[in-house]
């Protein structure tokens, strides 16, 4: 059997055909073209329909269809509440789509399919409790717990970037003040960089963006530490310091087997990110004299994650 | 059938019988007298015992017997790993039980024990999720998702009172910085309370506590501020926004249908303590527009929910 998987972005859709061992066996892409919901629950159908017969598959090897959107979902009822970038108000996608194919539909939020795709992919298959953080223009979050979403009563759990950690700190879009993203996320290292660039006119920083502070991006930083830039490294550990102070609050309230950074950030080298951070953590934790502790690792699956854990909504 | 609870605690050990309308049959209370495991593991069967015997119950109308410790504990294994202000550490208390009574024993740490009872004993039979934040010494706090407690892999979740909200913050017992129990709890505020009548004698709270200062306790500033007190309400204010900003961290994480408030500080008027957070919490919630959202109560079972909850650890 496969399990179709769509990942409804922003600017894309990408629909992948997932096999039972939870790889992908074929994708297909187009750019998201939004005229109404009635449109785009047809595209939905569409997509998955040429999905399956562009590559020779039958309907009835397919066992059901998951969609991630940027926002909460009501999956009980196939109804998606609302996305961020995308005008879309409590759409009954699941009945929309079922005009085209009777095949169950299963909604869930872009983050924690994200987070399932990790889950259903860690090394160790025993395990049931995973949170995967990733560092990007915010902090998404998505919560397995038991080997299940946490999707809380409204879809609207795990929102983890908006947890505040600075007690009347920076202004964030949410109307908090102090969210752990405004500090931690890839762009928040972005503007911590320029600001250090700014107080620091001799750092090598400079040098790796040929000048041009529009071209500081979240290795920019990083790279000048490994040259042995004073400013950079003091960039660097106090992100980490902001970084590993959520990641800690997120351990003493879960205690959770795994924790998996994803987004660019966290390709950096192991030495400069997990190792660090995974010391800060343990050092924070609640539990730091118990046997068991949870595992700092970096996020797998990149891009796909999200295709992935969609498709596998039909296992939960 | 009866369900037994046993609630330990630094000075006393509290023994109930739970009958299966979770209300508690009769009790039996005594000092907490520590020489060794072997002779504590002996003194709970035997309370447990006299418990049955002195209410003229047979020992084959218990269902099971749970037990709620200070510290965390692997129930799987009927092992508590450690305790706070008690010896204890890696002590086998399902086996030293056993030798008195071939009854199931269930081991809870005393937080989520509590938790578990208000959950059972919450109006509306139907919700599956609530976290109890219990306001006192620190900040204590019991998750319960889906009708279970959250233990974590090592049963050290749920540790809600160190989250840090305030980077760089007060130091904390447990080693970091600007954890929410350390803005948030009673003691936060008697803290807070004694710090504005030193900046300000011409405060009513003078008055009430005698001019003694050391006589300021939890309702102090709440019972000023009513009288019209400025610097007392500037007090309350502050206190509200940080417990508030704790519990909304809460929402955003886990959007549960309930946050109970337990502790002293809970008995404030609602229009003084419930009302005004709710409406915080609601603000800085990042599921405001969804249909639903998060309740907050009062906890309803006081000292009794230890017991309770440890006992209903059968049900689990």
């Amino acid at each position: 059997m496969y399990y179709i998987g769509i990942d409804i972005g922003g600017t894309n859709l990408k629909a992948g055909l997932v096999d039972e061992g939870y790889q992908i066996a074929a994708t297909k892409k187009m750019p998201l073209k939004f005229e109404s919901m009635e449109q785009m629950g047809r595209t939905l159908a569409e997509m998955a329909v040429a999905l399956v017969e562009e590559n020779g598959i039958s309907r009835d090897q397919v066992a059901s269809v998951g969609m991630g959107f940027p926002g909460p979902v009501d999956d009980k009822n196939g109804v998606v509440i609302k996305t961020v970038n995308i005008p879309i108000r409590s759409m009954p996608v699941a009945e929309m789509f079922h005009k085209h194919w009777d095949l169950p539909v299963h909604l869930g939020n872009d983050a924690d399919c994200a987070a399932l795709g990790e889950f259903y992919h860690y090394e160790d298959k025993n395990i049931e409790s995973l949170i995967l953080v990733t560092l990007g223009t915010g902090i998404g979050t998505g919560i397995i717990l038991n080997g299940k979403i946490h999707t809380g009563i409204n879809g609207c759990a795990g929102e983890g970037g908006h947890i505040v950690i600075v007690h009347n700190g920076e202004q964030c879009t949410c109307g908090r003040r102090g969210c752990w993203e405004r500090y931690a996320s890839a762009n928040a290292l972005i503007r911590q960089t320029m600001a250090a660039m700014d107080a620091h006119p001799e750092s090598a920083m400079w040098g790796l963006v040929g000048g041009a502070i529009n071209r500081v991006d979240g290795k920019t930083a990083f790279e000048a530490m490994r040259k042995g830039d004073a400013a950079a490294r003091a960039v660097v550990n106090q992100y980490l310091k902001y970084l590993g102070e959520g990641l800690s609050n997120f351990v003493n309230i879960f205690q959770p087997e795994v924790i998996a950074l994803g987004g660019g950030v966290s390709h950096e080298r192991d030495e400069d990110l997990l190792v660090p951070l995974q010391g800060m953590v343990f050092e924070q934790s609640f539990g730091r004299e118990a046997d068991r502790h949870t595992k700092l690792v970096k996020a797998k699956l990149g891009n796909d994650a999200g295709i992935i854990g969609a498709a596998l909504l039909g296992l939960q």
